[in-house]
């Protein structure tokens, strides 16, 4: 016969802690706490199993369970003495859900369960307190009716006004109990003429409809809902806790609360906690009484003043638990008489600010390792703690909310073009560029920008990423947000926002807020340093970081990262200065042409590299050769096209041609990466020759050189990795030659094309190293451009059709099985082969996972996200042990 | 001890035909005849191995090579009775080279070798023909100063032009032996100055010279280019042939021919070739004397008539050959003093109708089984009989070449836009539509028009697919083209033509021609009815075509497809009345607006797909469901979106802003395919009961109804598949519910990005079929966007990095093992799903190959590919058992 019930109570219980799955998160943690000798009022749960098996519809039971509930009522009633429909010692209990993980306020409970005319007299007569009894039966007829029969509890609500009414008294509190004895009269017959049938007055009766009722709730519209985005699947089910009640409001030796074994918010170690004497559970939710702190510093009516033994009695549950759990808890108690039950302990949610002090503490405590305390930690939560968030307490106006595209919260006021957002910030304004979507030529604008606001584009369109990379707040795809660039202002609805007015982002929720809003500055704690610690002795991973600017590097460095995994050279090419040598590099009709524009470029870049390589002295650096395709460095308007004819004396005629042979129809796919320097030799010569030159002078006066890792961009074949490492290796012979020293150095190739990972033994032959772009590699094996996205992929998410965004987390199960297979099968070829990933990947926790269990050596991402990844690669190699 | 070479003559061998990689084509076939007892001159070959092992710098010789060319000297001498260097009997022999295929004129030869001043005087002497002997002699410095020695041949072309000039006469045979002789004294003093060295005297001295020039040839620069062009690997090496000298040119007995066992140009059974009484190879080559049929019809001169006895003999080769090698045969044969000797044998070239009626007719005469004569003819070849053809006689002024994109030869005027095409044909005009590129837009000019020819785009730009399908000739990418619409014209360098103007397109060769150039209509003959029937009766895969017009599907059906693979159904929206419609469906601000504008669709897609459904009837009918992104269908230019708001009665700005919202970066990688019809389920809704109401309808009136096949594009999860699958469905229950009717009908999907591949199981769970998409799946696993690819794709073939264009050959270890992987996993979850491909690749024979050996159950291809198809699925099918 199937064990349906499992039955806790009097200092012992059937189950414990690890059958979670079998009796739910409350009920686990009942059998628990009573097998540990705790004050848990009895019951017994029935098990998530019988949900499944129970008939939703038909009220079908599994064979066995009527008897075993029973048998769990005939326990509750042996311990708590009193009896299920005893007219003189009524037992009375809730009914409550709790499934494996926690749905808050998803399904129903019913409470006070076993209360008809005569238990409720019962009642009155042997606690003495008819008020007590009566309101108890009251609230149990409309919290049944409500969740069992479908009675709508607004009908009760106006029955209960209308006795005020007829009573002429404000308060609830002011009926008597011969009031609410005739309101209970009235509830049952608006049950009776809503429902088409009696309320039932036998306790078997209620309990069973309770059960059924509780077991139809898991497939109530918004749990349902709540599963699906939670990704729960249904199949889970809920279990059925029915327990005795004890009461917290029937007399000043009364009270029910809330604790916390330590400061949820700031992680110190006491108790932290709220109560209210004479009350019950309920009235603490529904605000109707402010709770007490249970510590005061002399503050009025805290419990260590008001129940000093119940206090006692609570310090040592707290540290019980903390020490069963090793975990921060939160309690829910009731004092009943004097009498302290506790009711429910489960892992107490908190600030990330507290998650990390309450690891750092519990493992310097002894009671937990290094590992788990890092385990406790959530790394994508860690983000908070790098950025200005919102301040708490300041009022917020928000219009309109976008993708929480890079986190952190700034003010400034609006510019809608890149030259206004440099012109101002020159002149020490503090701006927000706000634009349709952002390219390339918006650079200079988006570095000068305290923060970035688009209305097109996804988590990894070009603003997102950039602004990541540079530490920008930024929200994207404000769908709702019209930019009127004519008019220089943008609408949202109705609301018209000028340039020049201020706003404020929170690029960690998507929130747009009108004006300026108080922001708190971020703060590391001593704690966090120690974490960080901790995990870097845990981690096998890797991480460096995305960076090509000196303070991109430095934030970098600052934070951990141990090389640079990616240093996108045309980031370089976009400043003012240089980007007209760009120009007439792409424009020009002869190689002579462009090899003098490229000639120009030369000592820029080479300078650029010289910095970046003293920063980043004694690690590596990843150099992207350029990668994308020419036209995005051209004008695109007319006066744009005049401009750079009159700058470099090329006829319009000519500019406007070249930019329209230029222009792709999925640039994406078209004449980039690799395919550039193999059509154009010349400049992966020149980047060649600007590395080569700064890694020599850099090494010949510093004792720690670094390594230039030069990789090439979208290659498919092994060809174009030798045609291109061809270039670069005789420009490193000419360079070393003509400076009498040589450095050493690495060719490698990103692998962001589904080709080039199943072609991976191909490319290792000759490939010193790979680097998965997953970017590129989501949007190809996907089929799925970025910057298009927008329009379907929040639909898809919507609907369930992709669970997460891909560009977010590493699709492991499509894009995964590339990365892994290109891996394996590059160090099939090359054993060794070093192979790190440098998309946006890099900085997500679950895709960092996924990198440590395909084996790679190393993650990159963003300067700001180094600490997010050093966690996460710490528990991922822990999680993978 | 390594045997470095192999003799042949006096009707014996040492190696035979099967010994072509190690003795070259040329030496094993005159190994093979001299096996077979024909009359050979006795020589010896050295191998292409002691090629790869002689040090063609240092002219290092194996071990053990020296001694047995010895050997084979003396061989040679024993069997022609003549002694190589002998004053009074001397030996001459041809030194030439021959490596496994074919390199015509890439590698070096040297004939009359073992000349000297003496050695001269003795052939003159034994033949009593001095003329010869110093004319023979003369010949020989030059060619091997040439070859061996490096000596520019004008030098002495220059003296011989001198000694002419000297004499006063035109003609060297008017110059008398003592001429000739004193012109060997001034060749030798010219090598002298020229070469820094005497010429060699010696005949071994010469020989060795000669096989080491040859051996250099094999990496000389014209043999390596032709090498890196047809994909022959360097190491190959060539094979060196020394063989006895016979003479065709001592006198009236004497001649020297070409024969091909049978007509090369129609297939004809009958001896066919050419030949020259008292001349060398050489006169035949350099023109100076045209050449007599040997076979007259009592013609001059012809064989048959002048030497009857050895053209009896020839004949008797002929059947000799033929037998031995199952074949048509390449003769070369010369005849010396009345006795015929075999030079050369080896598979003729022919044309393609004359290779269909050669393997049918060699089938019918036994000689090879039907299997054998499906492998004589190569599938892609086919093309050429089954489109109009340039007359061959007909003078052309080719102005430039673009890329071969659907072939078949057409002339017509120039017209510059889709609109005038449609005029101008309506008028009863042969109109050429030029674009620099097209769109759907272009759809009713290109059909209006007979070819098409673009300035930019490949093989499968959009222009190129589209042509292909409805088999109009199309040049593609001509991008020395510059179309100036404004002044009506185009340029091409300095030509300018303009509308109105006659031009010829070939679209077999990419050539483009001014004016109007004869085509010849194609014609099918018997023979290649027949081998279309073998074939079918060989082939496991089935081949279908892509179709939408009913004038398409008969043409496939004509051809002998078997069911549509792919009708797209997007191709049927474009056409005036309805591209309306559809632009009211895609302006819609409301999803009543929206089914209104489909509501007007609905009934002339009904009617297409029953127009469709009765061509087809009987055999299965695959529709693609909406793909492109919606943009693709809205006005570009400011006239258009003005018309189109009058049209529809929608404000210019609407349209405007919808048609920039709708604007892509990547439309490829964008809201298309099964994405759209996510977003707007009412899309498939109606597609599905267009497809519906037809099937029901023509199988209600008809004895073989239509399988459909509705095909979902674009799909990456299985969740897009359900959706989609499930909107189908139901529509499929109300349209049969509404008919009292059912029909049979499928669902399956594009496999057309990785992912899809990768999780082609989970895709089959949902799919009950599959058809790859090579097309997309090339483009998203190369990260090629085939519109782009003209920039950079061409110099990659041209400098190897790709050996073909993967738009045009499936790249079988790329993309082919997603196919194969796909395929796999497919099956694994739904044993025998139904696989295809309907990407351009599925025309193509080496593709084809490919699916014959991932399994795949049928391509689908345009409907003039389909008899290549047929055929090479045929041949696929045999080379895989």
């Amino acid at each position: 016969m199937t064990k349906w019930t499992y039955s806790f109570g009097g200092g012992a219980a059937e189950g414990d802690a690890s059958m979670n799955d079998l009796l739910g998160g409350k009920g686990a943690n009942l059998a628990e706490m009573s097998g540990l000798g705790l004050p848990v009022p009895p019951g017994f749960t029935i098990t998530t199993e019988a949900c499944a098996r129970y008939g939703a519809n038909t009220g079908t039971r599994p064979p066995g369970l009527e008897t075993q509930v029973r048998d769990g009522i005939a326990f509750v009633e042996r311990l708590s003495g009193a009896v299920f429909g005893d007219p003189d010692n009524p037992l009375l209990v809730s009914v409550r859900s709790g499934s494996r993980v926690s749905m808050p306020g998803m399904m129903d409970t019913v409470l006070n369960l076993g209360l008809n005319d005569r238990t409720a007299g019962g009642l009155a007569r042997r606690t003495g307190n008819p008020r007590f009894a009566y309101d108890s039966y009251r609230r149990f007829i409309q919290m049944y009716a409500d969740v069992v029969m479908g009675v709508d509890p607004y009908l009760f609500e106006e029955a209960l006004a209308h006795a005020r009414d007829e009573k002429g008294v404000d308060l609830d509190t002011d009926l008597d109990p011969d009031d609410l004895l005739r309101l209970t009269a009235t509830y049952r017959s608006i049950v009776r003429s809503q429902a088409g049938e009696d309320f039932p007055d036998r306790p078997e009766d209620q309990l069973w409809g309770a059960v059924g009722a509780v077991f139809r709730s898991w497939t109530n519209r918004r749990a349902v809902t709540y599963r699906r985005l939670h990704d729960i699947p249904d199949s889970w089910g809920t279990a059925v806790t029915v327990q005795a009640m004890v009461f917290g409001n029937m007399g000043p030796d009364c009270a029910t609360g809330v604790a916390f074994t330590r400061d949820p918010s700031t992680g110190e170690a006491r108790l932290y906690g709220e109560y209210l004497v004479n009350a019950q559970g309920e009235d603490v939710v529904a605000g109707i009484r402010t709770p007490v702190p249970v510590t005061g510093n002399g503050g009025a009516g805290s419990m260590d003043e008001v129940m000093p033994e119940v206090y006692r009695e609570l310090l040592a549950m707290r540290d019980r638990l903390e020490t069963h759990y090793r975990d921060m808890q939160d309690m829910e108690f009731t004092v009943q008489n004097g009498r302290l039950y506790m009711l429910q302990t489960r892992s107490g949610k908190r600030t990330t600010q507290a998650a990390i002090r309450i690891a750092v503490d519990l493992a310097n405590e002894g009671m937990i390792s290094h590992e788990e305390a890092i385990l406790r930690v959530d790394p994508g939560a860690l983000d908070q703690l790098l950025h200005p968030t919102l301040d708490p307490q300041a009022e917020r106006r928000v219009i309109t909310t976008g993708l929480p595209a890079s986190p952190g919260a700034v003010s400034g006021t609006v510019v809608l073009t890149a030259d206004e957002a440099e012109r101002r910030s020159h002149d020490g304004e503090q701006v927000i560029l706000v634009r349709q979507e952002t390219s390339p030529e918006d650079i200079h604008g988006m570095y000068a920008a305290q923060g970035i606001l688009t209305t097109r584009g996804g988590m990894t369109s070009h603003a997102a990423v950039v602004a990541r990379g540079m530490g920008r707040p930024c929200v994207c795809g404000a769908g709702r947000i019209h930019v009127d660039q004519e008019a220089g202002c943008f609408h949202v609805d109705d609301i018209t926002v000028r340039a020049g007015d201020w706003i404020t982002l929170d690029g960690s929720s998507g929130d747009v807020m009108l004006g300026r809003v108080a922001t708190a500055q971020p703060r590391q704690s001593d704690e966090f340093a120690t974490l960080m610690d901790w995990a870097d002795t845990c981690r096998r991973l890797g991480v460096r970081a995305n960076a090509e600017t000196v303070e991109d590097a430095r934030t970098a460095r600052d934070f951990g990262a141990e090389g640079i995994g990616l240093c996108r050279t045309e980031h370089m090419f976009f400043e003012a200065e240089r980007v007209v040598a760009v120009r007439e590099m792409i424009l020009a009709s002869t190689e002579e042409q462009r090899r003098a524009a490229l000639g120009r470029l030369l000592p820029m870049q080479r300078t650029d590299f010289e910095a970046l390589f003293r920063v980043m002295q004694g690690l590596p650096v990843t150099i992207r050769l350029l990668d994308p395709p020419l036209h995005e460095f051209l004008p695109h308007t007319d006066d744009d096209i005049a401009e750079l004819a009159e700058a470099t004396d090329i006829p319009v005629e000519l500019v406007r041609r070249r930019t329209a042979e230029l222009r792709e129809t999925n640039p994406m796919l078209g004449h980039r990466g690799c395919r550039l320097a193999i059509s154009y030799p010349e400049i992966p010569e020149m980047q060649a020759r600007a590395i080569f030159e700064a890694a020599v002078a850099v090494a010949s006066d510093s004792a720690a050189a670094v390594i230039p890792e030069i990789m090439i961009p979208l290659a498919a074949t092994r060809r174009e990795i030798e045609t291109v490492k061809a270039v670069v290796d005789q420009v490193a012979e000419t360079v070393f030659a003509e400076a009498g020293a040589r450095i050493d150095y690495l060719v490698g190739t990103m692998i962001e094309l589904p080709r080039a990972a199943l072609r991976a033994s191909d490319l290792a032959e000759s490939a010193a190293f790979f680097s998965f772009g997953t970017n590129d590699l989501t949007q190809t094996t996907f089929g799925i451009s970025r910057d298009d996205a927008g329009g379907f992929l929040r639909t898809y998410q919507e609907r369930g059709i992709l669970e997460q965004d891909p560009f977010v987390t590493l699709d492991a199960e499509g894009v995964g099985e590339l990365v892994d297979l290109g891996a394996r099968r590059g160090r099939a070829v090359r054993p060794g082969l070093k192979i790190g990933i440098c998309g946006e990947h890099g900085g997500d926790p679950a895709s960092i996972a996924f990198c440590e269990r395909a084996d790679l050596d190393y993650v990159s991402c963003s300067p700001y996200r180094v600490p997010v990844a050093r966690l996460a690669a710490a528990r991922a190699a822990l999680e993978n042990r």
